[in-house]
């Protein structure tokens, strides 16, 4: 199967990437666009600002790959070696690009609007190494270098996230279709909620060893969610894409108690979908969640057309003052409590004026604990103008995945309201 | 330098992260808490699920580095090899532990509550192999695995993050300590915010060139604000601190102008602590941010003792009906606009019973731009009872950095108005 394909090693660079202080992103944004096109990504490799761990990294990966992609290491700044490191590796010497040097005073004077002479370290990024082929950082002053050698091509990016992710779109994805004969690779994603891996796993039991071999289904799970993926590969994709159908509908019905959707997309897409088909308006009132469900669904382009708001009533008073929980509510049964959860989305469909509303109220951790309400308790519900329906939770995770968890688990809970009551 | 200190290579399992869909937050946990004792970290591998090149990757990694951390591929289904290639390598074979069997039993009668009786692929879980010592998962039914060969320490752990923080923590780090001596680290990070990676690195030009060899100073610029860190190694931690002190004073003050904090925490944290000293409260009005600031804000633990809550005020209505946006402001300069963001404060301040508000109001594109007012036009507003200041934004990037963008600017906006107005 290997052999047919085109391989890819991504070798990213900082030693903030050893040390844990940034978590990678980069790497899996160049292996979605490289995969989308038929390139196998076989390894991503991290090392430091360190010269002979770069060199080393650029040795073996092109031993193993025909593509490398490089990130990291081209700022402005002293602890970014990587460009003489290339001139070297490749026996070229740096020289200033005139092209480049035109797009960085540009950057200057009309984007950045810096008043002055240009500062010396910047100028020095319009300097390239003479054996490499410039790719065009609409975004920034670093620009992309591709070099080739022996068949292989090596192509090195800044690691700044949105200039990087120009650079691939614009550049780098162009030239390798360009450049190489793909395979088809075709991806067909599902996702289930309210059960765990190994209960989805028997589901599919006798599903997974009557795939070929050249179709491989992988569980990812998330937050309470089984991402279910199978992956194909061959010379045409009409024909890979054919191929697969029977196995992904059988896979579906196989899962289908818990299916949420069959594409790659979150349930906060799924309910926005929903909304839209149905016309229908949501809101949130959110205490533990603390603004984080909405900021899912907001970080949907388009959400404004069937989401109208959320009061994060963090503290009681809000609960009280703008959801109109009843003080007694709070005073008899507390915050957290199945009662305050219901009058929560009395309150959000009244105030926010919409049609559905989901509210949250639990203890996320890590104090805030008692005997009765230990951290991890939640209470979710998830209501119209005429029913409220609640879900009582049990966590027991750190704070941020119990923030994550209680997300998945009302937004999913929210789904399966709106399906049954309109 | 490198040959005095403990070195770590990570390599992380699973085809999820070499077609980019998953995101690798293990590693830079690992290499943060490895790092806090001393481990330098030198490289980090992803290798999908193949056999061949997971056992490649053990091969190359176990001869550049003391320890190799190996995390993914133990759970329940057929996609995870790693157990058998581990015992394959170490030359052992699979036995039942007991003490890994009845932990799984009391995890699916006791905490996961599933009837009936135990799947086969669970029980698997309690096999390890023979030669290797078994680190207690508290957290999951996958147990961690050490071995060792010449000198070397393999550790093998599950990819799901929870499980495998809680043995690092609890078990990984307490044995590293007792079996290597390390080498001291220390790490010094200052914030600064409203420069770019360039100017800040022009105020520490002579500063760089000014440090002892063993002493680097890194730049990690993210979302508007720039890490600066200096890390330093020797014998004794008290030592390295010492020396350490003229240097990071002297870097805080020549950017001062920009600094934001002396500790590694975000603007959340620097602003909760601010408002803690003053006993004050805060509460925000957002719109373009879409309850993002509150999550951001909310994540602190102890975060309600000064923040009340939010107006997720996404749809005009809301800003009307709930913050009182007066009609007429939202019909004549519209929503993104001065006017209505300073409206937002006043009704933040008042609804919300808080001291200090902060409101956003934008365009995030993708769509939703126009002639007047462009993808990226952001309108932010910080104020208290007496007085509201405003900030215009023109940002230029995709929605999710925008949306990070105005929330840095905007946290940044407060708490200088905090600092200037209290």
């Amino acid at each position: 199967m290997k052999s047919n394909s085109v391989n890819a090693s991504i070798i990213t660079i900082g030693d903030e990437l050893l040390i844990g202080q940034t978590i990678d992103t980069n790497s899996a944004f160049i292996a979605q666009e490289l995969n989308k096109i038929g390139v196998w990504v076989r390894r991503r490799l991290a090392v430091g600002d360190v010269y002979e761990e770069i060199w080393q990294a650029l040795d073996e990966e092109s031993r193993q790959s025909d593509i490398i992609i490089i990130t990291g290491g081209l700022g402005p700044t002293a602890d970014d070696i990587t460009k003489p490191l290339l001139c070297k590796y490749f026996g070229g010497k740096l020289v200033v690009n005139e092209e480049v040097l035109a797009h960085v005073n540009y950057l200057f004077e009309k984007v950045f609007r810096r008043p002055g002479p240009m500062l010396e370290r910047n100028l020095k990024q319009a300097e390239v190494p003479d054996v490499c082929t410039v790719l065009h950082n609409a975004r920034g002053t670093a620009p992309g270098m591709l070099f080739k050698r022996d068949g292989k091509v090596f192509i090195s990016l800044p690691g700044v996230p949105h200039e990087m992710k120009g650079l691939i779109v614009n550049e780098v994805v162009p030239y390798l279709l360009s450049a190489f004969k793909m395979p088809a690779i075709v991806h067909k994603t599902a996702f289930t909620a309210g059960q765990g891996e190994s209960m989805i796993a028997e589901l599919l039991k006798d599903f997974e060893p009557s795939l070929p071999s050249h179709i491989k289904l992988a569980y990812l799970p998330n937050y309470g969610m089984v991402k279910l993926r199978l992956t194909s590969r061959g010379d045409k994709k009409e024909e890979v894409e054919k191929e697969m159908i029977p196995y992904f509908e059988k896979l579906q019905e196989l899962v289908k108690d818990f299916l949420i959707t069959n594409e790659d997309e979150g349930l906060e897409i799924v309910i926005g979908k929903i909304l839209k088909a149905k016309s229908k308006t949501m809101g949130t009132a959110e205490s533990c969640t603390g603004g984080y469900i909405a900021h899912l669904i907001t970080s949907v382009s388009g959400s404004s057309a069937y989401y109208k708001g959320s009061v994060v009533s963090y503290a009681n008073e809000i609960k009280e003052n703008i959801l109109g929980v009843k003080k007694e509510t709070l005073l008899s049964v507390g915050a957290v409590s199945e009662e305050t959860v219901k009058e929560m989305v009395n309150g959000a469909i009244s105030k926010l004026n919409v049609d559905f509303a989901l509210a949250t109220s639990g203890i996320m951790g890590p104090d805030g604990g008692t005997d009765d309400k230990p951290v991890g308790t939640v209470w979710i519900a998830a209501g119209n103008k005429e029913k409220v329906d609640t879900l009582k939770l049990n966590l027991r995770f750190d704070r941020q995945r119990n923030i994550g968890m209680t997300a998945t688990n009302a937004l999913n809970f929210l789904r399966k309201f709106i399906l049954a009551n309109s």
